[in-house]
């Protein structure tokens, strides 16, 4: 088992607490729902439909009955409006049925991950009896051979591993294995443990340099970073082996999905990251989710096997990543098509993809640059992504979904333009294609895992949440206590307690967006303190309390984007602390795009009460102007005066945008000059 | 035969006789050679291969030979990469050969249209004799019926009318009839025109309300406005009946076109304008150039049959779309999906699909709107259409076509962001859907006749161009001599004589952009003058010669949008004369869109001289600032103060970029209020 899961973490951040309770409460007993079509109006899940079927089909198949068999080799998903059968029909036919997507088994995994992070700390009876159920049900479907991939096992055994490229086999198993070991260190069960093991072992048996193996790696990558997460459980280094050949074989001549398709050599691979070997790959291009989630194994790898070249490629793609390719709310993968990144400070905010999925797997990336090297720009953009553009695909009731997070909509345009029409003014309650809402889970209910990490006798506090880290500095107890009201005020403060002396260090770190850093150190004793890469490094000599202030302070703050962004040009936002606000119509009418500031006047802003987010939760009112519409007139000689309304703009916290009337959201708006 | 070409028109305009000069030296030619798939590594046409392949087949049917005939309902083009059999091989085949789209007659059409205006004023027996040697081709084609679409012809003569919504038979009898009138206008030959009649008659007889007739209507809108043509040309009332037929039933319930293809009478028509019956169309939707063919259609209808309600419709309808849905360029259709209209006031600069034919639509659409009542307003969008959104389809040398017009060209942008795919940055040779480069010939071939219109015994100059018209006036003959150094001085005189003395009214227009109205009038004796919906009326009464000087001026001018445009909200664009202005890259460096201008500062403007255009041409120096790069950082604290660099902005006509090397090109640049 890893480290961190040996620590004891209790959250009581009023924020995050909040979005974890509502994790608890809401959203898994939603979701269990979802995944089994039981959401009325919603696009409908099947998944847990499949595994029942797979259930029927393997035993049937155990008993020696024929069971149909269709090829599949090119099947992605369900046809539009293919309704499924009803259980009844179904139980009886002859032909085995599974529906959805081929990535479909994957939702239940994510699923089970985030109940794990729920139970790690509090009892749910009901929620782990549901794991332990649908673990009994994968234990009758594994095959002999340790496979559990449940679109082939019901369709087509024989085609396994035949389309790496498009089919999900191995993300499936990537998302099983996350979620097995999540299980395990949350209740000790290692049933699914032994599951996901079982089939890993049979990955490294299959897939390899050797000469009966085959030379392919996944379309969709994940299986990297969960082998190597299977390591850190298990100790088991043929798991890391096996990541390593995964990152390393990808996209080295021959090409593995132009061979497995009999397409050309020098057909296009780039929305896989497999058109060129990785050590090679210098910009982040493709499918957006499937380049974060390659990135968190390659930079897993970099920090386990200490690999100094790999782990200058990962900080290459970060900078290209974070300084040429990301929204102002942390979202990655600017263009729906190919669900992809586009090229360098491209970043329309109307047609934005910035999927939500896209997002978390840029938290989790940034989790692991932190523990590569600690320097606080990968936190920055860790609660940038967290606070905004994760938490935008979720609604504040938890039963409402964005897979898309635009950072500037007209409900009129998207119903009437058809490049928009991905985008989308309400949040769905579901979707065909669900990765969503379940990775929300799971990272949600985790949080408290990506506030801090650790390293030898260090800690680093990485993100502000209310709540108490019992961990070990030199093999001796010490308990940190976070207070925090992030992220409606800087307030924080730390206490460190160690009966048996805290030996060690605490580091704090000093966010982005703070324009005040006045610490102070309340203990007893001599302590060093430094500052490093944004860190607040404070180290102590056997103190057995010491409380930390580290004096930040946040106000409204407009931001503009590089001018090489045309699409922000001449545009500002406003952020406080980690928080991207936004306009919605309904406090300012239409027209968003006609409202204008000066730069300065973020510096008069009033603070608002936002009773529909809670009782915490903190808008802003600041002086601006709306620019009427001309009565007459498309094009109007630019010398005749403008007239400009003097008014109030009204700022909401970008993520909880859309949870009341349907209408407009801008978070660039127009930046006028100083006069 | 109309009024107007009773009518001997000479131009001698500078600017545009050079257009029309390259149109006969150097367009037609090479037209004639694209039509015949004779121009290197440019899409075929396979125009001309598919009328001699008609002539073969019919040859062989009536010498009672079997053709195999081929199920085309569905088929609409050529699949890409389908290339033509070579001559000889076909010559042989038993099989009879159709290549390109189903309305590539039609390119044809336009070529012998655009030849006709040239042949009017200008002799040249090699245009005349290439016209009549495809007119006796086609007599050898058209069927007894009088049936003449060369795609069914070919193909599957009994499936005739069967797809009127996806093929377009109506449309290339459009185009037959419009060429046909206006060759015979030209060189008084009847051969075409008789044919264009024959077929006339037949869709006289195969259309219309009665029981056994086809209550259908075109899917590609033109034939209206040509049966109109054909009703001046004829005198026949009957070609009017079907125009008028053509356009009442459209929209009608039952739907036709949903009908004919089996389709839910829900199924959304818009695309066709066939959503609703005519009358009740209030906005401009759907497919932009077939939009500007029926609005044609029905304002000549209105204006011939003296139809008030009709002519309302068309107001409205013109309304629409030069106060919501027309780019600054005249440019019209603002989305590539259905190159068709968007909703109100979403005109995007860089994804703007902006159809050469739409523009050139447009232009049709405002000369019939100037002949249904006399407002400059016509005028002033005819004339930013043609100087602007027409003009820049074509190259400055005359072999080189836009099909997209947009206002705003990133090269990178085009080649990278698929959503950008339709736009290009650099002119084609031809295109496979060939439609904008004869349009353009005829259009501009024909020019001359968008100069004036004539009603009664006033004569409306609505563009200046210099040239002299002989007309009558009073049943005397009066000729209007007009000097104009337009685009680029607004010098204008109009010098008018009538040896037996001119009685009646000389109206001039006075363009909505010109900064002066100065008019002087020399002559002798009593005259009348007044000012009315932007035209200056000088009423004479027999004088023999007279001479007008409107006095206007011109100067560059930034024009910003009406507030309600999004995407140009905070830009303006630079404005002189009839022409609009841009940046070109190659003057103005990279990054176009961190260039801007205080509105003012056009009052400083300087100019310069653009050889690469002609002597004359004028280009205009303003005073701007360029806004550097930062170097570091996506996103930044905007309190910190912006880095501008004073440069000169260097301004070219809109029409003439693309002409040097490629590069990026900004119709809207960013707005800098006064400091």
């Amino acid at each position: 088992m890893g480290k961190q899961t040996k620590d004891r973490i209790n959250l009581t951040d009023a924020f995050w607490g909040e979005k974890r309770t509502l994790i608890r409460e809401k959203v898994l007993p939603y979701q269990w729902r979802a995944l089994n079509d039981q959401i009325p109006d919603a696009d409908p899940s099947y998944c847990i439909h499949n595994f029942k079927e797979a259930v029927r089909v393997t035993e049937k198949r155990n008993r020696g009955e024929e069971i149909p068999v269709q090829s599949v080799r090119d099947f992605v998903s369900l046809p539009e409006g293919n309704a499924l059968l009803p259980a009844d029909e179904t139980e009886g036919s002859e032909e085995a049925h599974f529906y959805g997507f081929v990535f479909q088994d994957s939702d239940l995994y994510k699923w089970i991950e985030a109940v794990s992070y729920i139970v790690e700390t509090e009892q749910d009876e009901t929620l782990e009896r549901t794991v332990d159920e649908m673990v009994d049900l994968l234990e009758k479907v594994i095959t002999k051979e340790g496979y559990l991939d449940i679109f082939y096992i019901i369709k087509d055994y024989d085609s396994r591993f035949t389309n790496l490229r498009d089919h999900h086999e191995l993300y499936c198993f990537g998302h099983l294995t996350e979620a097995a070991v999540a299980y395990y260190d949350a209740t000790g069960k290692d049933k699914l443990l032994k599951l996901a093991m079982q089939f890993a072992d049979y990955l490294c048996e299959y897939f390899g340099p050797g000469e009966g193996q085959c030379h392919g790696y996944p379309g969709h990558e994940l299986a990297e970073m969960a082998l190597m997460r299977l390591y850190q459980c298990t100790g088991r280094k043929q798991y890391m082996e096996l990541a390593r050949y995964f990152v390393l074989q990808r996209g080295c001549a021959p090409k593995y999905f132009n061979r497995e398709h009999g397409e050309p050599e020098e057909n296009n691979l780039d929305y896989y990251q497999a058109d060129k070997p990785v050590m090679k790959q210098k910009e982040a291009v493709g499918h957006a989710v499937r380049a974060m989630y390659l990135y968190c194994g390659m930079t897993d790898l970099a920090r386990e096997r200490c690999d100094r070249e790999m782990g200058q490629v990962v900080r290459e793609l970060w900078e290209d990543v974070t300084t040429k390719k990301m929204y102002i709310t942390g979202a990655v993968g600017g263009t729906h098509i190919g669900e992809a990144f586009s090229y360098a400070y491209d970043l329309p905010a109307d047609s934005a993809y910035a999927e939500t999925c896209a997002a978390i797997g840029l938290v989790f990336w940034a989790h692991r640059m932190l523990q590569l090297e600690a320097d606080s720009k990968y936190a920055d953009v860790m609660e940038r992504a967290l606070y905004n553009g994760v938490l935008s695909g979720i609604s504040l009731d938890g039963t409402r979904f964005f897979y898309v997070n635009p950072l500037e909509v007209d409900p009129i345009a998207c119903r009437r333009d058809q490049r928009l029409s991905h985008v989308k003014s309400r949040r769905a309650k579901w979707f065909g294609c669900a990765c969503c809402p379940p990775n929300l889970a799971r990272l949600l209910g985790s949080l408290p895992h990506y506030s801090y990490h650790t390293k030898e006798d260090t800690v680093w506090l990485d993100l502000y949440m209310s709540g108490e880290i019992d961990t070990v500095l030199h093999e001796k107890n010490v308990s940190i206590k976070t207070d925090s009201a992030l992220p409606w005020k800087a307030s924080v403060s730390v206490e460190v307690t160690g009966q048996d002396g805290i030996f060690g260090t605490i580091a704090l770190r000093i966010p982005e967006w703070s324009s005040a850093f006045t610490p102070t150190v309340i203990c007893e004793g001599k302590y060093e303190t430094r500052v490093e890469a944004g860190y607040w490094y404070v180290t102590f000599y056997g103190q057995t309390k010491a409380t930390l202030h580290p004096g930040f302070a946040m106000e409204p703050q407009f931001y503009r984007a590089n001018s090489r962004v045309r699409e922000s040009f001449g545009r500002q936002a406003l952020v406080c602390g980690p928080l991207v606000y936004c306009l919605e119509e309904q406090d300012n009418g239409k027209g968003l795009h006609t409202l204008v500031a000066e730069p300065e006047a973020a510096s008069r802003a009033r603070q608002t009460s936002l009773f529909f987010i809670n009782e915490d939760a903190v808008g802003y009112e600041i002086p601006g102007w709306r620019k009427e519409p001309e009565d007459t007139g498309l094009y109007i000689k630019a010398s005749r005066k403008e007239e400009w309304e003097p008014v109030t703009l009204h700022f909401i916290p970008y993520y909880a945008w859309a949870n009341r009337e349907e209408g407009e959201m801008r978070v660039w708006i127009g930046q006028r000059e100083r006069n």
